[in-house]
């Protein structure tokens, strides 16, 4: 009995698979500052578990596949205030952004085909390409011009007659790169030029700490029914426990396909659909304030980072997270190293490898991702023995070779 | 831009597609009952949700990839008491058993493998398949069998070298049939003989009407490491909208790729978790209550359509099913029909076209899928109503031609 290539060939989770030696520092007594995974600490809006405690049916019934209207018409609105125009046949309500993701790739991918993905990217789009037997084709962006794209020539040689879509995270997920204008355009200039569809997943939308307003692909007129967004509650209420994201497009056949594979799944859950709707609910001030927070906190961190001698990263313009390069042999390493022999008076820090993360062989070995999803002291405490670590670390090296 | 050919191939749900024509009769004022989807009435044990509103963290926040353990450890309870024992480790919690199912089969099959499936089946199976890439081949059971199993040669000859797994319901969705343990030790031995996965869903392991005791694919030892079982609240306990199922495998090697698909889509959501956790502390009446009343309706509907001049079905032994050949010249046709044109009193019947149910073409389109999820007055109506119609239809046959 052998299982099949496709399986063997996802990759474990990044972010997750070294959760073993954290247990076993937490079992030793270590407090970890877990600055591996983008959880929050925030508190999720009280809204979620009022909406949910009203529920009242005495049956847990099936929901529609496509999703509650009662949520589905909160995201019309919410995308309403972008100047995105929707309508409910736009949406298609999915088990967390993953799942809107999942589906994205299995209708523009037969076995064989390609997509272009700026690298590093977020671990799962790795995961679902090879679940569609789909190729990634990465285009490769790096930390010293702060994760932005390439020339337009530099993309455009990467596209094939397999090429199919282009995805990516924006505001990004693992760079917190932001996209200027040109990049954008030019992104879409290429969508139409090579009849793709463009996957834009832009669950970190409400996390971009520039001046300049944030352009959402779904604002490029041009690009109107060959866009995919791909959006969520997960991040932005702080609610990634529920699982509710949704997959939107206003390209009816994609949609009327994208039903199927909703049908084929049932329904999403039904009490966490009433609990997201109410959270679209949550007065305005308080993503202002989340963007506030997050915004100290990346500098916090950033700051941190920058004093740390060897350490290259540049200040991120959205999502919560930061990329950088160590002086060190083999980050994987010293992740590992960190949680098993180093602490600073019983605490130590967890950072995800970043190797997962970029398709490429080789890049991103001595580059970590790290979320600044803790407060305002746990950050700076992280950082303080993140740094004490490197010192320490017997595979330091000098940096830049 | 084209979609994929996969997604093109994947089936629409014949269980949710006639949805419209239902909607645009209930506008009518049109009373209908719902026979179509095995959606049952009864109510979901209070457990649920008290469980649920007793979840205090601020933060609604990731859980673990492989599900939370207090409801593994549930789950290995309830399977300690049907003589199958299981460890934490060999289950994975999904969002309902079609995440299960999803990831069985992108587990086993590769583009172009083939999965032997005995038909008519649940519809998602062909929509995994068709996601996968892989292929169904049916093994043909006829209503006149009671839907059971051909010889062990009928079965053998489908068995090609891309053949990775046995899949099929047990008992069985839409057919209502327990499998003999001969049938079941036949296909233990095929499993083993031509080294294969089988993919046992047993979500209607409670819905067992005969007086043998149900034996489960877990209870075969011989398979032990080769057996996958696909399980859910969403009947056992009238859960469908909490989306809690699980993947069962007692073959490491499985557990290790499924993990890595969970961790790709995050976790299954968490409040729905808690909840799922409470129904397995239900009272052991419930089951056998439940199963009475099950047992009756199964009569009732049974009884009601072998009075209808020219239906053929058999008594089903489990589930809460029954398929029917009519004397239509299309089920869906007629189903169509009965929703557009047909009423007694304001009231009408829907059930599901059986045709989307089976692989091989041609086969179901003259049969229905009903399930038997109304109350004993309700059900009394609607066989009425069936009958009527069946009567009245423009494209009625004379049966058997």
């Amino acid at each position: 009995m052998r299982f099949s290539a496709r399986s063997h060939s996802l990759p474990a989770s990044p972010i997750r698979r070294l959760e073993p030696f954290a247990e076993e520092a937490r079992a030793r007594g270590i407090r970890i500052y877990p600055l591996h995974i983008g959880q929050p600490d925030i508190e999720t809006p009280g809204q979620f578990s009022e909406a949910v405690k009203k529920f009242s049916h005495k049956t847990l019934a099936y929901g529609t596949s496509q999703g509650d209207f009662g949520l589905i018409d909160k995201i019309v609105e919410y995308y309403g205030n972008y100047g995105i125009p929707l309508e409910r046949k736009d949406i298609l309500v999915t088990n967390g952004g993953s799942e809107a993701l999942n589906f994205a790739v299995q209708i523009v991918c037969d076995p064989g085909d390609e997509m272009l993905v700026p690298e590093p990217f977020f671990p799962a789009y790795a995961a679902f390409a090879a679940s569609a037997s789909a190729r990634i084709i990465p285009v490769t962006t790096r930390a010293e011009d702060g994760f932005h794209l390439p020339s337009r020539s530099g993309i455009e040689k990467l596209i094939s007659p397999a090429t199919r879509a282009i995805l990516l995270s924006h505001p990004g997920n693992p760079t917190g790169v932001v996209y200027s204008r040109e990049e954008i355009e030019t992104l879409a200039d290429l969508t139409v030029k090579h009849d793709l569809l463009l996957i834009a997943d832009e669950v970190y939308r409400e996390f971009v700490y520039m001046d300049e307003l944030y352009c959402s692909f779904g604002n490029i007129e041009r690009i109107r029914d060959r866009l995919v967004i791909i959006d969520s509650v997960s991040k932005r209420y702080s609610a990634c426990g529920a699982r509710i994201g949704c997959l939107i497009s206003r390209n009816p056949e994609f949609i009327s396909l994208g039903l199927k594979y909703c049908q084929a799944r049932g329904c999403p859950p039904t009490l966490e659909q009433l609990g997201a709707a109410a959270l679209y609910e949550t007065p305005d001030p308080y993503l202002k304030e989340v963007n506030r927070e997050y915004r100290k906190r990346r500098d916090i961190l950033f700051d941190g980072l920058s004093g740390i001698p060897g350490v290259v990263c540049k200040k991120p313009e959205g999502a919560f997270y930061i990329m950088a390069k160590l002086p060190v042999d083999d980050a994987e390493k010293f992740i590992i190293w960190m949680l098993q022999e180093f602490s600073v008076n019983g605490e130590t820090v967890m950072t995800s490898p970043a190797e997962g993360f970029y398709a490429t062989p080789g890049l991103g070995k001595t580059e970590i991702r790290m979320a600044y999803v803790l407060n305002e002291g746990d950050l700076k405490n992280a950082v303080k023995i993140l740094a004490k670590g490197i010192s320490a670390y017997p595979g330091k090296t000098l940096w830049p070779e």
